[in-house]
Parts: structure tokens; C-alpha cells; sequence
């Protein structure tokens, strides 16, 4: 059941076949729900809620980023939820980044491998393309995960430089600059793709990401969550999943032209 | 349903209550189960290994410490059955430190500390006296822990150094030596307790973590996992539980004959 082929290999042409660098992340919140959800049974509601959205992007994302932590919330529900939304976006054949940010050592790691990368039916593994890992602990703490890459057809993307108030303390050296880091990270991985994670809410704008992408515009993918999947909030009297569809396609479309300016 | 008073003051009655700084690793695999337990349902397998040790321990162990990875390998199943281990020792009336060591930013850390640090009835929150985190996303990446610390009686173990060999990539200047950082750290945060990961199965001896007790014995607690959950292995003739129950009792002797030496 491991993937066929290289993780990169099969976002490229996912890139190329629907014209998207766009990935879509999945951050359900219970207190921010469309008419028609209801909060009360949580599992219900982030499967309608995440699903709903797959539905709406599955044309426009080149890959959607669930955030287990907004799943993780209510407990084992809203893990059976996650799976049925992963489950979901691969049966629309997109690709899923689960956004987990686990680390750990030895056969903790290994576990955690196992789970989100594996093959067992009755985990998530089966349906995740790809995982975002926590590098404190080290290179040997990052193994079990590479092991899924080299064997197992995923990705991994190893979280390296945030844009919080605290995100320096441990990931920059004095002096270090945001744009500037990503084109030394850009050059230093030439056949990797970058996961830039917040234009919209996050407040990254698009301009500074240009320097992630490669000649051919490939190398890179850009994350938006809520000014996505919340966009029904400004137009409470439309039909949820197109106000959905609609936020995607324009931010797919905002960044194409930066991509072809 | 926040839990009355400091975790720190909880943490201290207990130890000298049953005269114990030892905490009992979960980190249930289910192909190392003793006789009687079937891995072919594994929320039932994980349910019966961790409530059963639980019982074995109940009055040897300051607190258990279960490992997240080991029940997330199962999916939401797994993480059923961890909900049933944590309150299972809530029950027996042992503190819970859950290790998880999740770190995100802004929103998705308050999530997390919600479902692991909470009040919500249906999460593991309720039945978790304290969680591991990772710093690496800076200090305001663990504001959202904090918060249930000073207001929820909670506790937060900050992950500092591990000894795996990338350990020091993020973690220590050059020169640091872990003994001596050890007693670094104990000078700096007077006031707290340090977790001391893994005598037994994780290599560590028992002699290098004294300059982690304060003058009272107090001030730090030291796991260990497989040594006392995969005892029976050694003697599978013997009742399973009644073996790890004299492994713990075995590794609180020795630990109690370190403080007092």
C-alpha cells in the first residue's frame, strides 16, 4: 500500500495537471460552523465541515493540509473524524499534508511513523501523502519519518523557520531575515518543495514568497486556512461551499500570477 | 473542573505520600503483550496492558506517563483506549503526565492545550495532570500551556535535552555535558520539577541524575518504561502483573537509595 512513486514526482504533476500552488488547510473550528452543522455531536460536524470543503476545493487545491490539533480538540471523535476527512480528500485523489508537527526518538518516533505514514488499515497512514515533523530533537529523530520517503512514496517537511514573535529563538541567527532565509533554503534544497504555510489570516503577503519557487515555478506550495475555509462568515447568505470554492479560486489565481508575473 | 491547587504542590504531597519519585512509562506495543491479551482488537489490547499496569503500580508510582505515540499507532481506536488509561489513573488516584510533546503556534496551540490540558468531557483533558512540550517554536508558542498552569493546577514539561545523538543539533552550546547541565538547569528553576527520561531501557544510570534532586529529595521525578512494562518478557511464567509490579517497585527502591545516599 506505500505510495507509487516519489511524493515531489506526484505533486508536480498534481501542480501542472490543475494549474494550482495552492494547498488548502483543514482547520475546523466548532465555534465558527456554516448554517446547516450543527456543534453539538463534534465528530459529525468536522466530517461535514471537512469533507464539505474537500468537496468545494478538490478542483482548486494542489493539496489539502488538515491541522490535527483542531481534530485532536475532541478527543478520539475527532480523531475518527480526521480519518474520514484524509480518507475523503484521497478518494478525490488530493493529496493530504497532515500538518501533525510530530517529534520524538527511538521507537517513539518510530510509532509515530508508523501511524501517520504507515500502511495499517485503521490508522491515517493509508491516506497521508505527506507529514510536517518538529526537528528539536535532531537528525536520528527524523529517521523513522525519511524511511517512509525513501520506501514509502511520502513527504516530509521539516519544520524550519516560523514568523512568531518567539519563532527566532531557536530556528535564526542574528541578523537572519524571513525573505532572505527562504531563498538560502530555496537554493541549499534545489529539489525539494518549500511549504510556505499563512498568506490571508497568517499575514504573510504574496510578494515575499516569489523566491521559494524555482525556475519553473515549482519547488513551492503555499497554505491558507481560514481565509479559505472560513470565508462563509462574510457572505452568511450564500450557499456555504461555493463561498468556499470561490475564496480558493481567487487565492489560486493570486498566486499563479505572482508565479507567471 | 480545573485541578485544585499547583501541580507542583500535588506532585510533592504524592512523593512523599508513597515515598516515590518514580514515574511508570506507558508505552504499550502490541507485539510485546503478555499471555492473556490478544492483539487482534488493539483498543481492547491497549486498554487491558495500560489499565493493568496501572493497577500494578498504583501504589509504587509518583505518576505514569503515558506515551502518545504508542496508542495514536492505532488510530482514533488507540486513542480511545488512551482516554481509558488516563482516567483509569485518574482514578487510582495517580497523576497523569501525558507525553505528547506537541508544540504548534497561535490558535493550533491553544487547541492542543485544550484537548490535552482542558476541562471538555470527552477529551483527554479532564484526566491529564501535566503534558510534555516542544520549545522549538519559541516561548509564545507555549504561552497557551502556560495559561493552564497558572489557571488550571496543570502542569508543563518543557523539553529541554535529550541524549539520542542528535540530541545536542538544537539543544546545547558547545562543551555542555549533560550531568553538568543538569545541575545548570536545577540552580535556574529552583522552584520546579525536572523530568529525567530513561533509567533502564533508555541507558541512562541512576548515579548521573542526583544533581537533580534539591536538598529535600525533592525537585525531579525519573521514568522508565519498558524496563517495568515489558518485565514480563523475563518471566512469562509468573503473572504478568504481579512482575511488573516488582520491576517498579525494584526501580523506586534503587532511586529511593540514590536520594537518601
Amino acid at each position: 500500500m506505500s505510495k507509487e512513486g516519489h511524493f515531489s514526482d506526484r505533486m508536480t504533476a498534481r501542480i501542472q495537471s490543475i494549474e494550482s500552488r495552492l494547498v488548502v488547510g483543514i482547520d475546523p473550528r466548532l465555534d465558527c460552523l456554516p448554517d446547516g452543522i450543527e456543534a453539538d455531536d463534534p465528530e459529525q460536524a468536522l466530517t461535514h465541515l471537512g469533507v464539505g470543503v474537500i468537496e468545494a476545493v478538490a478542483g482548486l487545491a494542489a493539496a489539502v493540509k488538515p491541522q490535527v490539533a483542531f481534530f485532536e480538540r475532541w478527543g478520539w471523535r475527532g480523531w475518527k473524524a480526521l480519518e474520514t476527512v484524509c480518507r475523503s480528500a484521497s478518494e478525490h485523489g488530493i493529496p493530504v499534508i497532515l500538518d501533525a508537527k510530530r517529534g520524538d526518538i527511538g521507537s517513539t518516533a518510530e510509532a509515530y511513523a508508523e501511524a501517520l505514514l504507515g500502511d495499517e488499515p485503521g490508522t491515517l497512514g493509508p491516506y497521508v501523502d505527506a507529514l510536517t515533523v518538529n526537528p528539536y530533537l535532531g537528525s536520528d529523530s527524523l529517521e523513522p519519518f525519511f524511511c517512509r520517503v525513501r520506501d514509502g512514496g511520502r513527504g516530509v517537511f521539516v519544520l524550519a523557520r516560523t514568523s512568531n514573535p518567539g519563532g527566532g529563538e531557536f530556528q535564526k541567527r542574528p541578523g537572519d531575515e524571513i525573505p532572505e532565509e527562504i531563498i538560502q533554503v530555496r537554493e541549499a534544497a534545489p529539489g525539494s518543495f518549500l511549504l510556505i504555510p499563512g498568506i490571508g489570516a497568517q499575514g504573510g503577503s504574496i510578494g515575499d514568497i516569489a523566491g521559494a519557487f524555482d525556475g519553473q515555478g515549482l519547488g513551492a506550495l503555499v497554505n491558507s486556512s481560514r481565509g479559505i475555509v472560513q470565508a462563509f462568515e462574510k457572505q452568511p447568505d450564500r450557499p456555504w461551499q461555493e463561498v468556499v470554492q470561490e475564496a480558493a479560486k481567487e487565492s489560486r489565481d493570486a498566486l499563479e500570477g505572482v508565479i507567471w508575473a
